[in-house]
Formats: structure tokens, C-alpha cells, sequence
């Protein structure tokens, strides 16, 4: 073996302890795993050596602070270990597993054997010189306090003056625990160090409201105002909401401006699209002076704080022809040969109104720093959330870079990532650092759609990285079922959302308004869309959903087993159309049963198979379930029951079990 | 942004592709798949962007002379790519993938369109300009024979005399295969290198005989000889056999030596355990005086090579007491305090005879270069196969670097792991470069254990690392199947080793002549074990299963489709005792069906539910079967066709199917 190879060879050569299938990781740690502040983390791996000695294992802990903690690894069987930690501060924790073979512990265990096997007593004064060996290597290891005790201890198995007392000693708890504290770790193998992005506790759990500022004024026709939002608060808070979020409230372009319904003419007196940001009056930094000045927007995020509520506003990475980007860095856009910038497409969508950044540009560090300011800028007034338009026409490294660098300062901070498209690329931007996504579930109807989904999103490695948010409707989806379902569709839709995800929202007041008209029927832009125009609503309407929204809401509240998605079971039912599942706390302590009737005309009826153990029953078992939408209490016994769902009135259930 | 950072992502900034979950790859690319000569790799990705670009990607690869080729990727769907590449030499290679966004491609795709939209003039020449600049950027890197055409084109694009024509050039065919060839690929992504071991041919398929030299002489109670192994080949290669495999043939120790049936206390005539390896006389490197001489066991190999077999020989690193390493190198043995060594243990097993080498001595670079030179000693002689015993109680690193450093010099070398531990640990082996393993095919008896087995092992990404060989018996193994099922049990036996897995050995004469006397009934020790005494076959037996034997391995022979363990399918049949199976070339020109009665002493006849597509068979269709084992041929038609296997005659059928 040449000096080179020796070199190369040496910290491997006697390590023997092999490190293999580390959970939880992503992409073999190429990203951070998501949990959120109190989560305890359950770390597996297995671990493998040569031979049939015992071995020995760490889980390392370094949390944002730098601090560093060390956790015994257990076996748990077939080679798998198992060790955990807490997670208290918000930020990047580290973790990593050190194993090692135990030569002491498989020592004891064999000596064990043989006394069991009646050793001589030769044998046992060599059995026990060998032990004394262990002992006198720890008791170099040892700190001061304990080293006399295991020099103390090696003299007793060196030179024993009583054999069988000796044997004992080696044999015992204290002597295991102890030579545990002083293992022998020259020769341990130390896995790659992996990630944790610890987020605060408002990422496990939060219900959002999504209005636009410009028609919350209660004067007919009159441009609403961020004051008006303040006036509204009430409302929406009462509601149970905890996250308002407010489209783009910058300077709306004139150029190329849409008109109502999308028309590509703008009338005189129309207003826009909010994501058509920039004008003579300024960017991303600036408030349309329509809305309000700066100071009212602090005025709504210190009233938004007064009602619970956190303020999330919208980062949507474009601009309109009059943004001033357009003049003082022409270099950001791509100009065609004409010297004109092609408007942006998200097919079939045209945003003719619309320019986006070109980020092959020579001079991308400019613009990456700049659009980087942008967010700073508004986490210095106050923001800590941001809905990030359509992030999956920006490029990857981009989002990784920006969130990072936010999230080192700032790492209660939250990034929802508004991107409907394909999946792989959904989960590549979840990947790479934003808390929330945007799903298919405004497209998941049926029992079978709603349950491969959520399976999926809950119950394959995808759970550790992308957190879902349900939206039943946005300024953009106005989906067929709500279009011609009725009511029940709007009931029955929330209360998928609201109990399927911890994570939801609506657009309202379109959505408690139950607003279903579309500009095409059958296609998902709504008729006078809010996107184009100012519109009225009127939220006291004796028909409004409100109280119903704010019931659903108050479940949520009430209901720890609501605010996780990581429980979350189907219970089969007989029938296609009644759709049944639970959430609990891992304790079980709080348990949630919601059934829902997916047939928004047709009262159904039929019987659970309950999945018992999952509800903290037992076979047999009576208990009580109460129908936290209605108060009503049923006494129910094991697996099967009869639900009825008449969508004309209630269409779901959500049951508190009651043991 | 600092100048640091500036420089940290310049790199990744721009590129705008990700590549995710490329496969076959075994632990994040820790070590390298494995492929046998001639094998097509398949290798997919997915491929994801920002926006709606099109993508160009290729897979590289570089075969083991260091040639390098490019294979265009294509997409499979969602967001899935795909390539493959032939490996035609023996040795490592490398392979890697480069995708980049195709700026000219999505252009092109989308001009395509605005034509069929009906593009005015204006539009159409600003286009037209716009494809010039890609045109004219792919002329500054084509070569010269090329760049001359593509800045021809360019200028057809960018002032067009007939705009109908441009257009019509812009979209041709054969300007999209030239831009391919000279794609912008300034901002691509590159993936991590992943390795392949392609193994030779005979890796993929083999059948095994072992047998004990010293048991081989026509005399009986002589010493045979490796001379008389010679003597025994047209029996062994008659029989269909293409490995031939002895155990240890080094000197063995005196000190300790194991008597008749693992007697700790040997008679003065006992021969000893050949595992037991090293006497005044030699060590590894030498051969028992008894067997014969060096120049003995070159004509032995050379006589195999004539039969078209190789010889396979044991590697055991242990020591007996007497082996010259013990003086010599005491420091590679762990001594206890009073000076003796510790023998192996396999648990339950002891081996009293045998000391483990000390392979965490401080001299293990001396260790390590010596076993190694005990490899490169009998490469030297023409050995090209290893079998080698209990690997799993050596440290893995010494495996990885002894396997990579023989197979770098010569990558023809096989490795069989006798590991019967810990699947985790049988796994991590194979990955590290073991070529082939034995498995626990002798203790799954049951057609679910089988069907489990089997599938674990060609299913699941073990069968990118594990070649799995199927032993119904060794030396150490007579199951209790064996023990009590007779001369069906060893038939039912064989079929199924021999044809659930393309490699596949039997311990003989033992074998086929049914040996199945155990030293305590129900343990897998032999009554009067050649481990430890010479024994007598008569391989003339008129019951033996050699036509049997034959006619098994002929099967092998004739069909390609045995010769391989990916397209192994099973299929349902109504009797729990027989199980169905099938094996395939990949274009179905080849295709086997085995049906195998497990039931040892009764007639069993039931149903078939064969999956016709995997056997190249539509349904209706009517096609013949012909039992390969008896010659019989039957008419069937689709998946439902009657099978009646009585034990007393042959329990399994091997079909061929004929379309």
C-alpha cells in the first residue's frame, strides 16, 4: 500500500460501523427538512457492522443557536435505530449520527453468557483481565470526577480478591451506564450533517382570508381604501381568520392596462390589475395612493396584530410597461429585435399588461439584489408573510438564494408559493425553501381524487418539505362544482379545506357570498372579476355563509387536532360519496372525525368502517360523538355507524370523539 | 451582494435546470449499480424548470477505456426524461446528465403556433429576427464545416426575401436537428458522476457444483486429489455445471484440529476442517501435500477450461493455530491476557480450529496488503472466481478497497459472499462490490416466502446491487426439507433454485444422490459432515438425480430466458402448492413458465391465472407449451389451463412456451 493510500485508507480502515437510510431527509440531503417550533424530531437510520458485536449510537443536535446536544440511539429491530429531539427555536438546526462498535458491551453480554454457562473459575480471572482493559482505556477518557472510580473499578477486575463479587461488578447496571458515558469512540463512523428548517409555530396551522383593499370601501362605487380594511377587520377576524392577505397594493401601469373581464382595452375609469405593478408613481416599494399612504398600511398591520391577525401581502415579480425598473434598468428585460419587451404568459393565460424580469441577464446579481431589498423593505415595515406570485416562472436558485438569505435574519418569516403547475416542479420550489404551497385541491373532487391526494401529500416523503394550503377559491379559480353546486358545494368545498389542511384560506367576500357566476360558465374566471374592477359586497346579506365559515373556524380553533396534517386518516365508508376521515394529537387526546358529503343535491346515508386504533377505540367500544356544527351528540359503538348528510341543510360532520 | 457571494453563485445563478431522482443509482450514487457486458443501460431523470421552456438534456457516458459518448434524452411524461447506452467493455463506468433550457427549441415551438394563429408580416419578420440571434449564436459555436450553413440561415432569417419561405426554413425538421447539435448550453446543469460495474457475462448467469477433493478418489478410504477432480469433470460438466468450486486446499492446522462430525477432539487420522487453514507446511498460498502440488491444480484448471468451466476456489482469511501467520505476524491477532487467542465464533457456531484475524491491529495496512496479495497470488495461477467465506465478519472498508483494487487490474474477477447474517448486512456487502451472494433461498419453502423473496430480490432497487445465488444444500446446509421430504423434495428443490435464479449452485455428490442423513435430525448438520472426514459417493448410483440434474441445467442452457432474473413474473395459480412463475428474454422471444408442485408427497392439480401479456400472449389467443423435463406438449388457451403434478414422478413442469 503506497503512503497515498494509507493516508486515503486511514479514516476509514477501522471504522466499521456502516450509517445507511437516514430519515427524515430530502434528495439525500440536498434540502432542509420542515418542522415548526415544539416538533419533536424522530430521527431513524440503520446501522450495520461486521461480525456480531453490540454497537453503540449518538443522534447529534446543533439548534440555530449553535448549541449542541447528544441523544442515545435505540435499537428498534432489523438493524434500525431510532433517537429524537425537540426542536424550541425557530431557524436551521443541524443533526448528524455517530455510531461505533462496543466492545466493552459486547464483552459483558458474552461474559454474561458464560457465567450463565458456568465458567471456570481460570476462565473468569481471564474474562475479567480483559474487562479491566476496557475500564482502564475509559478511565483515560474520563473527566476528573469519574476517573478514579473507573481506575477503582479496572483494579477490582484485574486482580479480583473476590471472584464471584468481581463478576457481579462487571455485570451490573451501574458498571454498563457508566463505561456507556466513556465509550470508545476512535474508531465511530460519522454520518453527513443534515438540516432541519425549524419554522415558527403559525406555519403548522393558520386559516387566511384573501380580499382586495379597492372594494372593501361601504360606499357604493367609491375606491376602497386600506382604512376600509381596518373597518373590515372586525369582520374578518370574527370569522376565525388569522392571516389577511392583500393582493399587490402598489401603483397600477397605464400602458397596455386591462379592462373589465380581461379586455385588453382599458376604459377610462378602469382600474387595472394589481399585478401589473409600476407606474410614474412608483414599484414594488411604493402603495397606490389610491389605497392609502405608508402610514396606513402600518395603521392596518398594528390593527391586524390588535385582532390576532398576521398581514400577508403579495410578491408578484413583474412589472408594467411604466414601471420605473423599465427605464433606470432596461438591462432586466429582454428586448426583441423591435426593441419591444414580449409581455408575459402563463398558457393559456396572456398578461399583456405584464412585463417579466429576464433572469439570464448579464447583470443578474443587480437584480437579485435589488428584488431582495424589495422584501426587506417590507419586512421592515412590519410583514412577515409573503403570497409569492406565480414563483415557477422564476428561476430555482433565484428562490433559494432569496429565501435563505431572508430567512438566516429573518426566520420567522413565511413564503407561501403561488404556483399551479406541473407537480415535480411544485415540489422542487417547496424543495428549496418556501413554508407553504398552493395545491390541486381546488381539482380534487371525487372520494378517490380527495383521498390519492391527500395521501400523497401526507403520507409519502413529499409530507417532509411541502406544506399544503387549501383554497377552495381564489381571484382566479372559480371551479365547476362551485359554479353550479350551490350552496351545499360552497359548505361542503370549505369544510374539505378547512378540515383536510391544516393550512387554508378563501377569497371572500366572494366565497362566503357564495359568488358563482363565471365569465365563461364553465371556465374558471369569474364574471366581473375583482382582478379587473372595484366591486360591491354586501357581507351583512342574510343568506352569507358566515356563520357557518365561523363555525368551521372555531373547530379549528378549539381543535389541536385540526392544526396538523400529519394524523390525518380515511375511514372507509359504503358509499362513493360520503367521504370519512380523522385527525388527532399524537397523544390522541384530541381526536377529529369529519365525514363529508361530496354529492351536493342528494341527501346520502350510509355506514363507516371506522379504523378504530386510529381513534384511540377499542372493538366494541361505546363512546360519544358530538357534531361540533350542530352541538348534536350520538352514542356510537365500534366500526360501523350510520351517517345521513342531507346537503340542503348541513352537508358534513365534524365529530369530536368522546371517550 | 458581496464579491463572495457574487462568486458563489455564479456558478448555479443561470441554470435553470434541476435534475432530480435519476436512476439506477444505489445510495445517493455511493456506490455503483451493477450490468453484465452487453447489457442496454436504461437511465431516466426528472427534469424540471422555471416557466415553460423547452428542455434539451443528454446523458454522458463514459465507458471503461475512458470513451466518452452522448445519448439525447427524451421525455417519457411528467417531467420524466430518458436515455440509454450499451456497455460493452468490463470495468467501471461513469455516467452523468446535462440538461439546459432550449431557448431556440421553445422559440421555434412557439413561431409554430403563432403561424397556425395567423401571424401578420410585422410580427412574423420581428420572429423571424429574434430566431436569427440563436441561428447566429449557434454558428460561433459550430465547427467549421457547419458554421458556414447556420450564418447562411441566419441571414435568411434576418432580412427574408420571400417571408412564406423564412418561415417555412425557420420551422423545417432539418434546422431543428442542426440546432440541437450546437444548443446553447452556457447555462446547463450537470448531475453528479454515478458509477456502473459491468461485470463479465458469466456474473449474469451460472450454474455451481461444489464438491471436496479429498472425497473424490475411486478408492475408497484414499485421500483424493486434485487429480482426481480432474478425473470427475466429465461427470460434473456432463451434468450441465460451469463452475466448479472447491473448498479450501491449503495445508490444514493440526493445533485444535475438529474430529468427525465437529468433534472438538480429533482421532490421529482425522483429516480436519479445510476451513481450518495453515500448518507448519503453509498457509493461504499453498496447497495440501495430500491434494497435490501447484503444477496438480494448474492442470486441474486447465482441464476445467477445456469443459468450458471455471474453477472456483474459497477465500477464508482465518488462521488455525499453527499457520505461519501466527509467528510471523502475531500483532494480527487479538491475544487475551494470557496470551491465547480467541477462536471464531459464528453464533450459535464455534470454530474451536480457527482464529479470526485482529482487524483493528495497528498494523493493518500490513494485514490488508497481505490478504490482498493472497488474491493476486491465485489470479496469478488463472483463478478467476472467489467464493468467499463469512465476509460479513471482516469490516466492510477492507471488502470496498480489496474487491476495487483486484477488480481495477482485473475487472473479470468474481466474488461470491458466503454471508448468511443480517439482510441489511448481506445488502450492504453486495453494494460494496461483492459480484454475487448467497441468499436464504434454503429456508423459504412456502410459495408466499418464495413469492416475497423473490420479489424483494428483482423488484425493489435491490436488484440494481444484489445477484442473488440459490443453494438447495452446502456443505453447513441439509434442511430439514431435504431431511425428510426424499427424492421429490430434492427435485422440487433444484427446479426452483435453478430457474428462480439465474445463478445457482448445488453441493454434490451429496446432492444428487440425495444425501439427507442430518447428525441430529432437524439441524442442518450432515451425519458424517465432509467438512470433517473423507466420504465415499458412488455417483453411479442407479437412483441418482443426474439425468435429472441434466435435463435442469439443459433447460438453462437452451434458454436464454433462465439466464437472467429481471423479467422473473410470478402468476397466480388456485392451489397454495404450486407456484407459477415465468422468465422472458426482454423481447419475449424466449419465454419460459415453471410450475413446481412444493408439495413433497401428494398429488396437487389446480388452475392457472396467467398474466398473458408477460408471456407475449393475448387473450383467446390458443399456442402450445412443451414441458422442457419430459418432452410432453400441450395445447392451451389464455390464462386458465389445468396443471396435475404428482411427486412420485416429477414435481414440476418447465414449460417453453410456443407461439
Amino acid at each position: 500500500m503506497t503512503q497515498d493510500e494509507v493516508n486515503r485508507l486511514s479514516g476509514l480502515a477501522r471504522r466499521r460501523v456502516a450509517i445507511e437510510r437516514i430519515t427524515p431527509q430530502i434528495d439525500c440531503g440536498r434540502f432542509p427538512v420542515k418542522r415548526v417550533v415544539g416538533d419533536l424530531v424522530d430521527v431513524e437510520a440503520d446501522l450495520v457492522s461486521d461480525g456480531h458485536d453490540l454497537l453503540g449510537a449518538v443522534l447529534k443536535h446543533s439548534d440555530s443557536t449553535g448549541a449542541l446536544a447528544e441523544h442515545p440511539m435505540e435499537l428498534i429491530n432489523n438493524d434500525r435505530w431510532r433517537a429524537a429531539f425537540q426542536v424550541r427555536e425557530m431557524g436551521l438546526h443541524l443533526f448528524a449520527i455517530e455510531a461505533w462498535v462496543d466492545h466493552f458491551a459486547t464483552w459483558r453480554q458474552g461474559l454474561a453468557k458464560k457465567v450463565e454457562a458456568d465458567l471456570d473459575d481460570r476462565e473468569a480471572l481471564i474474562e475479567l483481565k480483559i474487562g479491566a482493559r476496557f475500564v482502564r482505556r475509559a478511565a483515560e477518557r474520563a473527566d476528573e470526577a469519574r476517573r478514579g472510580l473507573l481506575e477503582y473499578l479496572a483494579g477490582i477486575l484485574d486482580e479480583p480478591s473476590d471472584l464471584k463479587a468481581a463478576l457481579q461488578t462487571a455485570l451490573s447496571d451501574a458498571t454498563g451506564a457508566m463505561m456507556q458515558d466513556y465509550a470508545d469512540r476512535r474508531f465511530s463512523t460519522t454520518s453527513p450533517v443534515l438540516e432541519i428548517r425549524v419554522d415558527p409555530e403559525r406555519a403548522r396551522a393558520s386559516a387566511w382570508y384573501e380580499m382586495f383593499p379597492r372594494s372593501a370601501s361601504p360606499v357604493p362605487g367609491k375606491h376602497g381604501t386600506l382604512r376600509d380594511c381596518v373597518d373590515r377587520l372586525p369582520y374578518v377576524a370574527g370569522m376565525g381568520f388569522d392571516v389577511l392577505y392583500l393582493p399587490p397594493i402598489h401603483p397600477i401601469g397605464i400602458a397596455n392596462r386591462k379592462g373589465k373581464n380581461n379586455n385588453p382595452v382599458a376604459e377610462a375609469d378602469d382600474v387595472g390589475s394589481p399585478w401589473a405593478i409600476g407606474s410614474a408613481l412608483g414599484g414594488h416599494k411604493d402603495i397606490d395612493l389610491q389605497l392609502g399612504t405608508l402610514d396606513d398600511f402600518k395603521y392596518l398591520l398594528a390593527k391586524c396584530k390588535e385582532f390576532g391577525m398576521d398581514l400577508a401581502i403579495d410578491l408578484a415579480f413583474q412589472c408594467s410597461a411604466d414601471h420605473p425598473y423599465l427605464r433606470s434598468h432596461p438591462e432586466w428585460f429582454l428586448a426583441r429585435p423591435d426593441g419591444t419587451i414580449q409581455y408575459a404568459e402563463n398558457p393559456p393565460k396572456k398578461y399583456q399588461d405584464i412585463y417579466p424580469f429576464y433572469f439570464e441577464t448579464e447583470e443578474w446579481t443587480d437584480l437579485w439584489d435589488e428584488l431582495k431589498d424589495i422584501v426587506l423593505y417590507w419586512i421592515a415595515q412590519g410583514v412577515r408573510i409573503f403570497r409569492v406570485d406565480n414563483p415557477h416562472t422564476k428561476p430555482f436558485a433565484f428562490w433559494e438564494w432569496l429565501i435563505g438569505e431572508v430567512k438566516r435574519d429573518y426566520p420567522e418569516v413565511l413564503f407561501l408559493a403561488e404556483a399551479f403547475t406541473r407537480p415535480k416542479i411544485m415540489y422542487r420550489l417547496a424543495k428549496l425553501g418556501f413554508t407553504h404551497s398552493y395545491t390541486y385541491f381546488a381539482w380534487r373532487n371525487s372520494k378517490s381524487e380527495l383521498t390519492e391526494y391527500l395521501k400523497e401529500l401526507t403520507t409519502t416523503p413529499v409530507r417532509e418539505f411541502f406544506r399544503p394550503h387549501f383554497w377552495p377559491n381564489t381571484p382566479d379559480i372559480l371551479t365547476n362544482e362551485l359554479q353550479t353546486g350551490g350552496r351545499s358545494a360552497f359548505m361542503s368545498r370549505l369544510v374539505l379545506a378547512a378540515t383536510l389542511s391544516a393550512n387554508y384560506g378563501i377569497y371572500g367576500p366572494a366565497f362566503e357570498l357564495m359568488e358563482n357566476r363565471a365569465l365563461i360558465p364553465g371556465k374558471e374566471e369569474y364574471l366581473n372579476a375583482e382582478k379587473y374592477e372595484i366591486r360591491q359586497w354586501d357581507i351583512d346579506r342574510p343568506d352569507s355563509l358566515r356563520d357557518f365559515v365561523t363555525r368551521v373556524n372555531q373547530c379549528r380553533r378549539e381543535h389541536p387536532a385540526l392544526e396538523r396534517d400529519d394524523t390525518l386518516r380515511f375511514h372507509p365508508t359504503d358509499s362513493d360519496q360520503l367521504i370519512a376521515y380523522s385527525k388527532s394529537t399524537p397523544d390522541l387526546a384530541d381526536t377529529i372525525l369529519v365525514v363529508v358529503n361530496l354529492d351536493f343535491f342528494n341527501t346520502r346515508s350510509g355506514w363507516t368502517d371506522l379504523s378504530l386504533a386510529n381513534l384511540g377505540l377499542t372493538s366494541w367500544q361505546v363512546y360519544r360523538v358530538r357534531d361540533l356544527l350542530t352541538g348534536n351528540e350520538y352514542q356510537w359503538q365500534g366500526a360501523r355507524n350510520y351517517i345521513e348528510l342531507n346537503p340542503a341543510k348541513i352537508p358534513a360532520h365534524i365529530f369530536h370523539i368522546r371517550r
